[in-house]
């Protein structure tokens, strides 16, 4: 199990860690199998979008904070409910096969950490690489 | 294949599940590996979310209901489309790691079986516990 | 790892791809395991939902664009935020466990393959199955 620790420096955003996965994969050895990502946190998520244009991971955060804003009836002290539910709306975890010792993904496709609740210190990935 | 059965008592709720998936990992004697927890069901969900404050689950159902409320454009003949659609963007299925015969989880970190459409008896979550 | 190419005819549509994903992993002769379900592309994503009333499709349709609507705010200079957020609202990954080589699926439950900026011609989802 490999760890991948990200500070982040925003209130929000959305962090590229294709690299530092592919990296885990290739140091791994493995030629064919798949590996896990998870976040260890409840106020950041973890997801798979397009990795060319900057605006898409913009645009993805206005989105969210569209679909799930503060609200007046939110009850949670830390008032921090909007992170938590864009939290669950992405999942904390996802899963990328390997072939030929890389990770199968589209030409347009990234993996991004997204912080909901930053900036933060820490905040941490942990990786499986798993042979089939 | 382990089998959790769940009853719910309210249209909608958050139940923590953490205890008896880490019960089922344990009695699996797996010391490293992953667990794959899966809802046969479509009008319920699956999240990883705080387990300190219960506000959090409670601004969740709150926050979600907001996200997808009942609109008068629905068609579906049972008329619980918002709970598809919450079961959709939550997802039906969830994957954790394993060391040391621990589910690996962030300190505020718990396993969520999500109703949203309840009361309901015999609910069902599939537990699948892999070594690596 | 297998792959299934699926031509869109519309703007958005949800295609049940379960028959093709059991048909992988019967000829893979898996009896116990797991499959996971990816699709390679940013504008379109994968849910497990009800099988039965088609209008269950059509209603996630609907309410996914509510969910996400366009915004005048975006910046994406292809004009497709709302199917790229879309496409992370329900993730372009599934996992299905496998038992006697069948999927392990509820009564109810199906896959599809959502399309949310159709229509395109091969659309791939990679399909691995793996025993355990």
């Amino acid at each position: 199990m490999n760890k991948i620790t990200i500070n982040t420096s925003k209130v929000e955003e959305a962090i590229d860690i294709t690299y530092k996965v592919q990296e885990i994969v290739r140091d791994s050895g493995v030629r064919s199998g798949f590996c896990i990502v998870f976040t260890l946190h409840t106020t950041c998520g973890l997801t798979i979008t397009e990795n060319a244009d900057p605006d898409v991971k913009r645009d993805l955060l206005l989105g969210l904070g569209k679909i799930s804003p503060d609200r007046t009836e939110y009850r949670h002290f830390e008032g921090n409910s909007p992170a938590h539910i864009k939290s669950s709306l992405l999942g904390v975890s996802l899963l990328v096969l390997i072939e030929d010792n890389r990770l199968v993904l589209g030409r347009w496709q990234g993996i991004y950490f997204v912080e909901f609740d930053g900036p933060r210190a820490g905040r941490e990935v942990v990786v499986k690489v798993v042979a089939t």
